[in-house]
């Protein structure tokens, strides 16, 4: 493990197999940005996408030198467009343009250069014409110690998928020809990779790895806007690379990814999303394959231990939050029954639902803040989720502890919620609190945190989903989208075994601007209750500050759904928010926003529900905003 | 016209032909947000979108009470899904649930229910039972006083064009059935209004208006996210309205655009921009049909002037930046010929092109501020001008004049910059400078402006094109994205008569979040030479500071196209950027940026090339960063 600039911790390089690398075209920022990043974090290679290239103030001679000095390899020029298939006038023009970008590459130190398929409207669909030129080229190619990578782009005009592809290379015979595989390309058009064991290894020349969410649009925009990192989509990116690997593959595992969030993005987190990406597919293939025998890249993390549940949430907030946050708490059925050894950090109880409420943080200039600062997770065995939460590029927190206290691993999430790895036993975290005498008692019927929700930035919405997957070994869910009063969000949750860790993040689709009413960017825990209104009776009964749910809402749910009178009676008078999924019904209430971002949910869950209430957002949101706008008002306002 | 609470003039309200109304849905915020837009901006009425009345605190009857406040009507309650058919069983259910939404319509003061075909997987295919369900529910419908608008969703199981809607009403022949014509869905699919004259005009309920740019993706999404206010896309929404009122239409013009910008954007500006739209509708309308015996709305404003030049381009400098500015607008060859009779305001002229340089904005805490202030367009009347503005709910902006000091009317575009109508002629806005003595020479062979690029807000791109569509009569081009080095950008042209005027005007896909380095929101005026290379041989000689071009840059030209060795010399020696389009080629160099944000081009146009150099724009961005970063190092560094 070898350090990096900002001190977080980076995979060894590779010198052979399994050696990674990644497009320039992923990254943001110039090229002399985008090097600097794919070092950083510790890839072994790159593919220089011309663009980069010919914007970039050094000579093709100067990059392959700098590219060195970070320790870079260049293993792909690319692309190189709308070489064939055309008559043979134009097909002279693009030799002549062949031959200065193999000067190009001749220069760069790079032997590969990627061809696509054609997507000119006038290409012509001739299989011998099309084998004849590519033949041409790699000969002009091969003469120069290089050599063609042909790939099938999803929309070449003729040659769109990857058997046209290799049957072209075969017809054409070129010791200087060969293939791109391109994970993107082959599954967006439903391709099967199990056919890859029919081309001899040494013709798989190239492999670029993308994942991509399931879209129902035009392949070219799917391809050029939204493309993810392996682990991040819904394709089978290990047993496209299993079949790859089969067939005989022995070249670097290099990634492409079109994506607009990345592209706008601190290359430097990017790259290291990259690499973790790299990380989870090179493991998820090991999880796959006998290890014996094949040329597949060695897992270089621990596994993952299993989570077993939620050891606390800690809150962060200040003079003016605090006193409010406990006083909730305590409205809510929860004890202080610690005290934090050496900082002001209090333990708050009710049946396995453990609150830590952290005074310790002052924020310059802001009062009220309120937010989640930590997660602390019941981990089978914490030592090895911390190392290998290291393993996987995750930033490890430095912490100060009191000669009594337990040692206490954790990392950083991408949106900087800290993630602690802990046993709740009496000799872990626990003892880190002196008890205040008081016990908690059966409280108000809260039993454990269900889920913590987490509004994520803007540009760490799928850093996210693949930083739990990666390095918590919890499993995404779906991505599904709700139309919220200030613009539309995206939400998705990362779950745990039996679901006894579940986190359900959100973002905006674009990033808010100026007008940004509402709570930005909330954050919420919800504990869980096996009888919501006997719950919520209590709560009202001790003053908890529920939210007024609007009077429409109930009778909307009358109008569309057969509730019974019963159930609605209490919807109504509770406040409560109901959904259903196809498995089952959910039924929440939901707090006032305490300080700037943070509420609590209380919910239910029956019949094996399995989702978070997320069509009732709108509502919520809404009403949070409602409260927010009269507190601003003045008096009599 | 009216004033409304921000002071800007609107539109007046229509009582009855051509009532103007919007959608909740089109706008973001709470409901409460949303009517206040609504009435704000000049509607006389409201669509309700069920999930806004949901999440309202206000009852039904409360809702109709505030919307009578603000004088606005509602004009349709909507969305109802999935109604028919389906099975008896469900049915009733379904009759049951309209049967709730009546009693809300009835405390609404709502006639109209929008219903959507079904999108229901297991809709059943079956005309017979789908026109017998409508019936029914409309009979229940009928004897409540309402009534129902069928409309075909573009994506609908079974009803997806609107011809099959109109059979379906047809059959049902119900009083109370009538359709519900929404412009996305039938000119999504490519679908003829010619057809809408076999329908009686009495059958056509209600009508939706909305535009949307030519995209090829899945209909459901384009039509949830992308859809655009009319004269904001590519469809003929005239010729669209045409027809419908031609067919016996007299309800309201109703906007329902689902877009994601919009959807989180100041909701104030939205209702602005919508009620600009429908009134770029109406002119247009007028302009393609006889006036006399047809019930078109009358067009609110007067007719634009044609607009024939700059008069002139400000810019606003500070003590930092000021005689940055000067130097290189020398060093380009412009002389100091005038300055301001009450202002520190320079004029420099070369050719007929002109640069006020205005030192009399002072921004706190800033230095080196350097941007576009204002456009000075040459009007035919430019009373005219203004008058048009200002109906077309431009702001317009006040101006401290002195006595001597010709009247300059202005108006805000939607990034602030200020639009001034003028006539550049003895008496006109040239009579506020005192001559310095000293009058241009030829200069370096710049003969005028040839166009000016702004870069737009991020919500600001399609309420630009609209803007200055709308108000100044110039013509949105063709929308285009380029990959920049920072993240994706949207380009679109909008242009005057013969050319004279050009505006590129551009803007970040994404919003730009905390790494985005670069130039922020760059700006720049482009003159025009008749002979680019001399005029560069030029600025080099008088140390204009020009910005450098990668050699790599010119390798790719020459790799690419056959410039000849002359010309690529040129290049090569001058650092120009070359592009060509389908007529002509483009020669053009650029400066380094002056202050934050500003700088120069000049251009050469050949063959009649109609574009602006976009796709060097990457290069260009790549190579001002690098010269920001160099300035940001330490000496020696």
């Amino acid at each position: 493990m070898s350090a990096s600039a900002d001190g977080g911790p980076r995979p060894p390089r590779r010198s052979e197999r399994g050696r990674r690398a990644i497009a320039t075209v992923c990254l943001s920022g110039t090229l002399e940005d985008k090097l600097t990043a794919a070092a950083a974090a510790g890839f072994d290679g790159v593919e220089v996408f011309e663009p980069d290239l010919v914007a970039a103030p050094w000579s093709p001679a100067e990059l392959a030198t700098r590219c060195a000095d970070l320790g870079l390899s260049i293993d792909l020029y690319q692309p190189f467009r709308d070489l064939d298939s055309t008559d043979p006038a134009r097909f002279a023009r693009n030799l002549r343009r062949a031959e200065r970008k193999f000067d190009v590459m001749a220069a760069l130190g790079v032997d590969t250069v990627l061809v696509c398929s054609s997507v000119a409207p006038d290409a012509v669909d001739d299989t011998d014409r099309l084998a004849e030129q590519l033949a041409t080229a790699a000969a002009r190619a091969g003469e120069r110690g290089l050599r063609i990578a042909y790939e099938a782009l999803a929309w070449g005009t003729h040659v769109s998928t990857w058997e046209r592809s290799w049957d072209a290379v075969r017809r054409a015979d070129s010791p200087a020809l060969g293939l791109c595989l391109d994970s993107f390309h082959v599954l967006s058009r439903g391709g099967d990779p199990a056919g890859f064991a029919q081309v001899p290894g040494d013709k798989l020349f190239f492999l670029q790895l993308a994942d991509a969410p399931a879209l129902r649009m035009d392949v070219l925009q799917w391809s050029r806007h939204h493309r993810l990192f392996p682990g991040q989509g819904a394709f089978d990116l290990p047993g496209f690379l299993d079949a790859v690997l089969a067939a005989g593959y022995t070249g670097p595992l290099s990634l492409e990814v079109f994506n607009d969030v990345y592209r706008q993005s601190d290359p430097s987190r990017t790259a290291v999303d990259a690499m973790r990406s790299l990380q989870w597919l090179e493991e998820a293939l090991a999880l796959r394959r006998p290890a014996i025998g094949l040329p597949a890249p060695l897992p270089t993390a621990p596994s993952a231990p299993a989570l077993s549940g939620w050891s606390f949430t800690e809150l962060e907030v200040d003079g003016v939050s605090g006193p409010r946050v406990a006083g909730v708490l305590g409205a809510l059925g929860f004890t202080h029954t610690g005290q934090h050894r050496s900082k002001p950090v209090q333990l708050w109880e009710q049946g396995r639902a453990r609150v830590l409420v952290n005074a310790s943080v002052v924020r310059p200039g802001a009062t009220g803040v309120a937010a989640v600062a930590a997660l602390g997770l019941e981990s089978a065995d914490p030592g090895r989720s911390a190392a290998r939460a290291e393993a996987m590029s995750a930033p490890v927190l430095p912490r100060t502890r009191g000669a009594a206290e337990a040692e206490l691993s954790a990392v950083a999430a991408p949106d900087g919620t800290q993630v602690f790895f802990t046993r709740t036993v009496p000799d872990g975290w626990p003892a880190d609190f002196l008890p205040t005498g008081t016990t908690a008692d059966t409280g108000r019927g809260i039993t454990r945190v269900d889920h913590v929700g987490l509004a994520q930035p803007f540009d760490a919405f799928d850093e996210a989903g693949l930083f739990y997957r990666a390095v918590l070994g919890l499993e995404p869910q779906e991505v599904t989208e709700l139309a919220a009063p200030f613009g539309l969000v995206r939400t998705r949750a990362v779950t745990g075994a039996d679901r006894a860790v579940r986190l359900a993040l959100s973002a905006s689709t674009l990033r808010r601007g100026g007008w940004a009413p509402g709570v930005p960017e909330p954050q919420y825990v919800a504990f869980a209750t096996d009888d919501i209104v006997t719950t919520a009776r209590a709560l009202r009964a001790a003053g908890a500050p529920l939210l007024p749910v609007p009077a429409n809402y109930a009778d909307d749910l009358d109008a569309r759904l057969d509730l019974g009178p019963e159930l609605l009676a209490a919807i109504r008078e509770h406040g409560l928010l109901y959904e259903e999924d196809a498995s089952g019904s959910y039924l929440h209430l939901v707090t006032e926003v305490l300080g700037d971002r943070v509420f609590f949910e209380v919910v239910q869950r029956l019949d094996g529900y399995d989702g978070y209430g997320s069509t009732d957002a709108p509502v919520r949101m809404a009403a949070h905003r409602r409260l927010r706008q009269a507190a601003l008002l003045p008096a009599g306002g």
